[in-house]
């Protein structure tokens, strides 16, 4: 699968997507990133990409031109048009479902744009942009913060990105409930011990605690997923004691 | 205004927030980030900061003491404990009034903790965090790109980060209409022509079709804000016939 991503800040890119899980998925040819300097097709003096705004107003806007040459530079020689996203705060919110959505992109390409500034020419977005999306209802300096979100979130679901175990883990952060607390080494740490039931060795009682501790741990964080999980009797029981005992 | 990030990527940050806005605010003392190598606080022999998890189950937890060493460094001489969040999917979701929120820290001081792996012992998290926050709902590799957009998300709304004009905009970000389309240099772009009221030089009018079309915007891509915005009578209008007009 194929990112580019267009930016003023390239270099803010290879930082974050160089690591871990994302940079062995690049290594391994998984995904391919390429970021474009947008900077590198205005054709001025300056390099300069943002102009005042017509009508008024504060701050800059980005230019629709050098923008437009950065996105054929991506696009040069496809026979397709890959799917094109602006980043920006009104966009429609961007989901584990988007992300899963996005990883299953008919060409596997996908072009990210990233504004600054007040924004970009509203001409360039009408004709390059498939769609918009925004990370959450919070002003960022930039798209690239966001764009780094989507692509890690996306690649994930990348078939052999993420090994086995790491993939099933994953499905089961979005099954419906949240994940019971975890524990490692030492037994002991600052006086407070291991659930005993975590130590026992009994397979099925481990198991049995580990689904009753996530059930709790939802309905203390986001009550309103428990409606939407599957529970079994028993489990809507505990749900009902747990109501209960907070009237207490 | 303060900001220790928990990290075992501290190399990804400084790419990302030494430049631009943030940058400025950083070398002007208004905003200072430092970012904690929690490795560096594993005294075992190849810096291991991570087990098995107690009771089975995939993947690597992060154990408490290297992190809390690692918190000891942050806090150490302070006479207040500063506001701790552990960033992980299942904490509550991090919106821009949560940035508000943080900016007016009592102690101007956050200390933000970057999860990996599966997760983090429960036990640190029950000692030392006041907060869990997500950055949606989706799921990242580590908290790195969360820590990233909060601070920046935060740090924008410290007076003196922003420059007057493009705090005054950042408000109107959320006034609760989205942005009406820009427009910059040249006039006509691909055949396509500034809207002519914005060379009219009419600044009442350009007032005028500037608020027309954020309600428009608003309509066509987050409806469900129209309802808690505040509009005039005949703006209330206008949104009766939009309604309309799709029903056609």
């Amino acid at each position: 699968m194929r990112f580019d991503i267009l930016t003023l800040f390239p270099e803010m890119f290879e930082a974050v997507l160089g690591d871990s899980i994302i940079g062995r998925a690049r290594s391994k040819g998984l995904i391919e990133l390429n970021f474009v300097q947008i900077r590198e097709f205005a054709h001025n003096k300056h390099r300069q990409v943002d102009d005042y705004p017509y009508g008024g107003g504060a701050g800059m806007v980005m230019q629709a031109e050098p923008l437009y040459q950065a996105y054929q530079s991506v696009i040069e020689g496809l026979d397709y048009k890959p799917r094109t996203i602006y980043l920006s705060p009104q966009g429609k919110t961007f989901r584990q479902s988007t992300a899963k959505r996005l990883s299953k992109d008919k060409h596997q390409h996908i072009v990210l744009l990233c504004g600054h500034y007040e924004g970009v020419d509203q001409r360039l977005l009408d004709e390059i942009i498939d769609e918009e999306l925004s990370l959450g209802d919070f002003v960022l300096t930039g798209g690239e913060i966001a764009a780094m979100a989507m692509v890690d979130a996306t690649a994930r679901l990348i078939p052999g990105v993420l090994k086995s175990e790491e993939a099933f883990s994953e499905e089961s952060h979005f099954s419906g409930l949240l994940e019971y607390p975890q524990y490692t080494r030492p037994e002991v740490w600052h006086g407070e011990k291991v659930p005993e039931i975590l130590l026992s060795g009994h397979h099925k009682n481990i198991e049995a605690w580990k689904r009753r501790m996530s059930i709790e741990t939802t309905f203390k964080k986001r009550r309103g997923m428990l409606s939407k999980a599957k529970l079994s009797p028993d489990e809507k029981k505990l749900v009902k004691e747990l109501k209960e005992s907070e009237n207490l």
